[in-house]
């Protein structure tokens, strides 16, 4: 049976003088033959089925012949978990400031294209054991030489990244409001989604928007960028570049079940298998149509009126052009006006997810659809 | 097809000024010969399928044959169901004071004696109506009489409660958090549980802690005692004293199903109809199991940690001593200690609902359970 | 210089498995000669200014000459304490529950008579260490066995009641909104109130309505009134009745200030230096007019329109009959209606305290006035 | 007298259905000599004295001999100043998302280059009249063609904005948290600061992030630069790019003082009367230090730790490297650590506002301060 250590990281203080820290359990390998992995989970406040998933994880890897080292992170922001606004959690941003837990984290593009001229000629191996270097050294320095000090958010973050740029493979899982399970997965990774046992899959660019999966894998493929503008090519994904970050969408939020993090659990490692992380065939991925969009086809419908939604459209099937995705109960109109009104599209999507209570003002996200999906 | 009529209330203002209002709908007949109804939606914010209730009642209301007068009140609290935080709507509680909004109804105990003195030598109709008013000028005196001001949630429960009182049944739609239907009868109004198509019913003394269905049932049942006190007997719940009061859970908050709103609109029905409200025979209630227990042995858990719950006991069926309700996770622990914690009770019970969230800190209300349960 | 003793007390686990404490800070004597004290703060978790009074108790109290044992605990619910709403602390209630941290101590008021009964003819001694053991008893059985669980509340509230009930005096430091200082004092300790460096106070009756106040008087008083009932007089606040407890309203909410925090240490020091807690006289009431009113007539006044207020009444100064004690703006009748409405009252008050922030709902608390106010 | 007409606009949909609007006072010349001017306020919820400024601007402008269209707009964003969150107002950001509500309006900079490339041979008075018009269709656009939606607050923001194009001058009026006054002035107009009675002004450049100032004065200082680009220099600030937008910082939120709202609008009509909106010359600026800094050295210190906060540092005036400017209290450290820690800078520095209340936790914005400050 594999060992993993625990180590405790301390992320926060409350008003009180409470410290809040973090376990992290480490499998480490002597001898390391496969991608390096670091996995987290509740990074936003109500998204929790995730530490049920490293509940499974944990039970099931204690099992598995490991083949390189992984790290993971239950509850990685215990100030978000811990923010009960009634009796639900605020979790998905900062309630005293409003920003996004997973918009913090740090990547500054202008390290790129100096990394990659100095190291122009530089062996990959080298090439990955410097850059990965920078990139932790870089988050370091913004913990410990902060004059001005850092967002409560910021000191959670980096100090996640840390543990995360020493890994090859971050997987980072959260969970929509109401919604069915989705994976993020970067363009050029595009081949690996086949290997989770998930339907849908949103294919996102290199832009960086401050979250831990681009924090990850957009340096990496901004220097691969930069070396092929200098005349030298790698495959990202390959090699040095066998880098790769996906945001795993579990399902719906404000839930754990232990059973269907079982579930999830393996299929996590049936990716983490085809990466030869674990050894053996044990773990295969379902056959299943999966559907992929772009994230720019990947929209979020506004609510047309303040009222009471009766959410109909089912997830992850394709609803067809002017069917009702739900339809909005309005009793001030009963009698005198239109107390029902139907929400529709006038082209094909597939429902993602929608909001999570159904009372909604005008201009609240009821619904994100994939739009121009086409089989993976 | 009846007519029903529309006014609108005004409840409440907020700081811009914006005026909050409540939809009245009411149907009017000439000579009634059955009891007048009251039926109101939405004291709690998050509570809202009543709504959609109220909306089949009311497509339902207009082909039925209608032999008194029914008075319908959705959104009763626009305060509370626009009142948003994060995702979710904060609505059990005004969320500047805490005070439970369904706690501010009035019932001056000090009256009851004394019109049962004055009045001992009445006819019963003449009880009935003399006694009616006087409820009825209490709170208009509360309302139009207030030096010192009314509480936001007072200014909206008065308001409701003087339409209450002018009609004999009274049935204030409520939801759980995450809950089965269930049903709270004043105890000499057992036998009327059987006819809504709802298994649980919580029976409750005459108490008053602030509630719609006390407010409107506890001052005829201490009207009653008081005359018993005299030598003169009624009997609750008929002639005179043909009043009764219902909470009805409908479920779950923080959703709308039209579906589901048709059958508990006819589940409503059929009690009206055994109450001739509506003539004929259309509604009748489903055969089915219905459990009882009084509203003492009707207890919370709560949670002896804080944690992650996994619910796993089934709402509406009896659950053995010993057997899990619920299991919670503790990452924390995982490794050095017990990351499982499974909660059980020593003796059977009957689980009908539990809290709306899988995080709870220790000591929050985990579940609600039947104990020492019966059969209607 | 005396030396104290801490000690720290877990009173709750947050979602995270996270663990608050509450440090207990404790100068014990060897034969005590004096009232024994506890002194607590930040029970409401925006009110803070009492942790740095109880900073400047202890700096003082090192170099004071002790003669009975005190303790002080600061951070008494760090629950509360730690709770973020937007930039502010949302402390008086329980998030989820909304019920006020301070209704939640215990008294079983069924002990009184039977413990009266019995203890007839004990001596004055023995009824007062046995009837302190058994409200401790009591709260400690609650503490331990616990089929139910506890709530969150409850689990704070009763480890610092057990505290409590070891002391004599009881000093529970809160803050109103924004606000005078005021003291709330049981109507038996009336002379008590000169010693204390503050204006206004509010003379309390025998009533228990949860408070940590009333949880530590309300059993002597109750006691002293069924010895009485059975022909045996105590006085309260002598003897073994010597049990004084007060609620000290030290300004505002949400703010700190260290050197105000030392003069109110002083004055606290004042009370309990005339109680022999400390010795010597260096301790000495300002000279200052104080004036009380009767619980009864602590009256609030509430906003009889949503708007934003200009308060305009001095705090603690009597204002004349129709004299204005706020001006409500009303912008959106600007040009067509009363843009400025003006608050007063029809007879003379003393405005105490007023609410937290300019925006209010129709029904909101504005002011809390003394009325039928008298000297001290 | 001067007449203004009143309209109301509605901006947004609760979930009951009720309808919140914002009034909108005009004043409208015929045959305008001078710079149209709008004027808006409490676009953040907790942030209302603009209102009562708005409310002394109408006073006086009624007898002002006014030379241009003036427009003026209180309670700007209804939803934000009707949410409670406890005793206090949740402002600063939507509820549901965390975004900003003054991060929300729409700048395209894509419309600029082909402007100015299409204009290049306009007369001034073309430019001005076209450039004015195309802003507003493009929020018009915005508002009337979205399949997919608006939020909640771009629906707001746009419709606030169509206002704003239509003026030559922008005053958005906002509070700090607790703060003293200031100005956001871009770094062009910086002559204009000198005409506001504030000591405090930021130069800000032309960097859109989508607030009410920038997106009213970036359009218009881009295509300036798109102009000078293609050969034809115009000067920021005269002609037709007499455009000026400044966000007024008036103080601390959560407060209506109708005293001081004369004195601040006084300050505005100062300005505006050096731009000759109104006529004559009473309006003067007050003789005082002005001190400015450019965006980029405006400094947010962070907490390096949670605790309580005793703010020391005076507002506006010069604080020495080393001078503490506050003192965190951690008494869970009393006895046995460090219960006061000083917070200090290594450069001299001007405090400008303060975090809203003394409880932070690590990481909370505790100061706004200028560094690289400079006199006017």
């Amino acid at each position: 049976m594999n060992n993993f250590s625990k180590e405790v990281m301390a992320v926060g203080e409350m008003a009180s003088g409470a410290k809040l820290t973090v376990p992290v359990y480490s499998f480490k390998q002597e001898g390391t033959s496969a991608p390096n992995v670091y996995i987290q989970a509740n990074m936003h406040g109500a998204e929790v089925q995730g530490n049920a998933v490293i509940f499974q994880l944990l039970e099931l890897l204690k099992h598995c012949q490991l083949r390189s080292n992984i790290t993971l992170v239950p509850y990685a922001n215990p100030v978000a978990c811990n923010h009960k606004n009634g009796e639900y959690t605020l979790g998905r941003f900062d309630p005293i400031t409003g920003v996004n837990w997973n918009r913090m984290y740090h990547f500054d593009q202008s390290i790129i294209q100096p990394f990659a001229e100095k190291n122009i000629d530089a062996s990959e191996a080298e090439i990955k054991s410097q850059f990965e270097q920078l990139l932790i050294t870089q988050v370091e320095q913004k913990l410990d030489h902060n004059i001005w000090g850092l967002t409560t958010g910021q000191r959670i973050a980096y100090q996640l990244q840390r543990l995360a740029h020493q890994a090859d493979i971050v997987l980072d899982l959260h969970t929509g409001p109401i919604s069915s399970k989705h994976l993020y997965c970067p363009e050029y990774a595009q081949a690996s989604a086949k290997h989770f046992n998930i339907e849908h899959t949103l294919l996102i660019p290199n832009d960086f928007d401050g979250a831990m999966d681009e924090a990850t894998f957009c340096p990496w493929w901004s220097l691969q960028q930069s070396f092929q503008g200098l005349g030298r090519n790698f495959v990202m994904g390959e090699g040095a570049f066998a880098k790769e970050s996906f945001t795993v969408e579990l399902g719906s939020q404000e839930q754990i079940d232990l059973e269907v993090a079982k579930q999830d659990a393996q299929s996590l490692l049936t990716y983490l298998q085809s990466k030869g992380v674990i050894s053996g065939e044990e773990y295969q991925p379902e056959t299943m149509t999966r559907y992929a969009c772009y994230l720019k086809d990947y929209k979020a419908l506004y609510s047309p009126m303040g009222g009471m939604v009766d959410y109909l459209a089912e997830f992850g099937q394709p609803l067809s052009a002017g069917e009702p995705l739900a339809r909005i109960l309005r009793m001030d109109n009963y009698g005198d006006g239109e107390a029902l009104h139907y929400v529709s599209l006038e082209q094909e999507v597939i429902p993602i997810l929608h909001f999570a209570s159904a009372s909604v003002n005008q201009g609240t996200e009821l619904y994100k659809v994939f739009c121009n999906y086409f089989e993976l």
